[in-house]
C-alpha cells in the first residue's frame, strides 16, 4: 500500500474533513488548513545532511502544503524522533524549523521530542488559515495551467533550501485560481492528481516548460534529458495551478516568475505538444512514441 | 538533552503560543488548542502489540493532552512511518486511530504516510477548543488536587486501551480548576511539573491515593510495593488537578472517579504525609527516610 492508495482508503472510509480526499491539507471549518508531513533520514534527507537543513525542509514541506491551499502560514509544530547521531544537532533542527517558519511569517508554536529509532524522522504539523481554501478538483477545460517556476534538478540543493510559496498561494487564491497543488513528486505526477480529482486532462506546450539550471546541470551527467527532468524530478514544491485566463492575466502581474505551460482539456490523460505534434505521456514521464 | 531540556529550550527561545512552556498544548487565539505527540515501537509499545492497539495508543495520547487543557477533541491527524513488518497493519493502526477519535468524539481528518524506518512510528496531531484553557501554573496554596482516577500498574494494560479524559477536561475547565496536567509520567513527576509551573508544592496524603488493582498485582512480582507504583508508574493518563475546596465539591458530583488527594503548599516540594507524619519525597518517588 502506498500513500496514495493509503490516504484514498483512509478518506473513502473517514472521509471527514470537508475537503476532497487527497487535498493537502484538511481544512476545518471556519477555513482553519492544517497538515502533517513526516520527512525520514535516508529517504528525504541523508544521513550527512545538515541538522539545520533537516530541520529547514521538515518545516518547509508542510508549509508548502499550506500554500498549496492558498492559506496563510500562521503556526508550525514538530515532533521529533532523534537518534543517537543525531543527539548533539537538536538546536540546529529547530533553528532551521523556525527558519522555515521566518520565511513565511509563521511561528514555531511547539514540539515533542522522542527517541527509539536508527533514523532521524521529524514530523511536522502546519496550521493557518484560508478564505478561500484551493482544491485540487477545481480545474476545468478551456483553463491555463501555470507554474510558478523553472522545474527538475532539485536534488542539488532546492529540495533542501526552497522557499514555501505561500505568499503566491495566497494570492493566488484570492484572484481566484480553481485548482492547485504544490509540485512534491514531479510535474507530470501532480499535474496528473489534479486531473484525477478533476475529471480532465491537460495537454503541455513543451516550450513553456521551466528548465531550470539545475536540472540542465544535472543532465550532463544523468541519462535525462534536462526537459525530463524538468517534467519527473520531485520536490521543487512549486505551486502548479489552474485558472481562467483572465485570472492568469491577472496573476503575471503580481507573481515573478509565473510560466503558463498548458491549458485543461475534456479527456482525461496528459499530453506533451510541440511543432512535430501532441503526444501522450505518462504520469511517470515516460512519453508514448517519444525518443 | 532529554524532552523537558529541548522543550524548555524551544519555548524559552521562541516561545510563541500564548500558553505557557511545557503545557499540554499549544494554545492559540481564539482558544485553539493543538498538540503533537510521537510513538515510537520498542518504547511506547512492542514490536509484538497489535497495530490496533498501536493506533488506539498514539491517538489518545495526543487526546489526552487537550483532555490535560479542558479542550473539547475535535480532529486528529497522523503521520506514519511503516517499517516492512508492519506494512500489512495499517488499516489496524487506521482502525485503532478511529476508535480513539469514537471514545471522545474526536473526527480523524487526514494523514501521511511514509517509509525508511526499522521501528514504527505513529505521530499524531490532536485539535480542539477550550473556552477556558487549564495551564499548569494555576495552582495556589490552599487549594485541594485531586485525581480522576486510580493509579499504578498501566502496563499490564491501561497503558495502551486507555480513554482520554475528554469530557472530565472540559467539565472541570468549565467548573473553574486552576492547573491541570495529565499524568504520563507518573503521579509524581506530573504533580512536580504542576508545582514549578506554579511555584508551589504539594502534599499528598497518603491513604487518600487510589491505588490500582492493577499496580498491586504488579507489586506482587516487582520489587515495589502498590503505592510505589500508584505513585511513580506512567502511562495512567488520568487528570491531575488543582482547583478550591468549593470547586471540587461542585466536581465530586459530576466527576466519577475522583480522588481528593492532598493540598497545595507554598513550600517548593513534594511531600506524603500519613499518621507517622509529614516526608519529604522526590519527583521520581525516592521517600527521604522512606524503608
Amino acid at each position: 500500500m502506498n500513500e496514495e492508495e493509503f490516504l484514498e482508503w483512509l478518506f473513502r472510509r473517514f472521509g471527514l474533513s470537508i475537503s476532497g480526499p487527497g487535498d493537502d491539507c484538511a481544512v476545518l471549518p471556519g477555513g482553519l488548513c492544517v497538515t502533517v508531513d513526516s520527512v525520514v533520514e535516508g529517504k528525504e534527507f541523508g544521513k550527512e545532511t545538515e541538522g539545520f537543513w533537516v530541520g529547514y525542509k521538515a518545516g518547509a514541506v508542510s508549509l508548502s502544503d499550506l500554500a498549496a491551499m492558498g492559506a496563510r502560514a500562521e503556526g508550525l509544530l514538530c515532533a521529533a524522533v532523534v537518534p543517537p547521531h543525531r543527539r548533539s544537532q537538536v538546536r540546529e533542527l529547530v533553528d532551521g524549523l523556525v527558519a522555515a517558519c521566518c520565511r513565511v511569517g509563521a511561528k514555531l508554536l511547539g514540539g515533542d521530542y522522542a527517541t527509539g529509532t536508527q533514523r532521524l524522522v521529524l514530523t511536522t504539523v502546519a496550521l493557518g488559515h484560508s478564505n478561500r481554501p484551493v482544491p485540487r478538483s477545481g480545474a476545468e477545460p478551456g483553463m491555463v495551467v501555470c507554474v510558478t517556476g523553472a522545474l527538475g534538478g532539485s536534488i542539488l540543493g532546492k529540495h533542501l533550501s526552497f522557499r514555501p510559496k505561500v505568499e503566491e498561494g495566497v494570492a493566488l487564491s484570492r484572484l481566484g485560481v480553481a485548482a492547485m497543488i504544490d509540485i512534491s513528486d514531479g510535474l507530470l505526477l501532480d499535474a496528473w492528481r489534479i486531473c484525477r480529482a478533476s475529471r480532465v486532462g491537460m495537454v503541455f506546450r513543451r516550450e513553456s516548460i521551466p528548465v531550470s539550471a539545475a536540472a540542465r546541470q544535472l543532465s550532463r551527467k544523468s541519462r535525462k534529458s534536462p526537459l525530463q527532468h524538468a517534467l519527473s524530478d520531485g520536490e521543487d514544491f512549486e505551486l502548479l495551478f489552474c485558472c481562467e485566463r483572465s485570472v492568469y492575466e491577472r496573476a503575471r502581474n503580481i507573481i515573478v516568475p509565473l510560466f503558463l505551460i498548458g491549458e485543461v482539456v475534456e479527456e482525461p490523460g496528459l499530453w506533451i505538444e510541440d511543432s512535430g505534434g501532441r503526444r501522450r505521456v505518462e504520469p511517470w514521464g515516460y512519453v508514448h512514441g517519444g525518443d
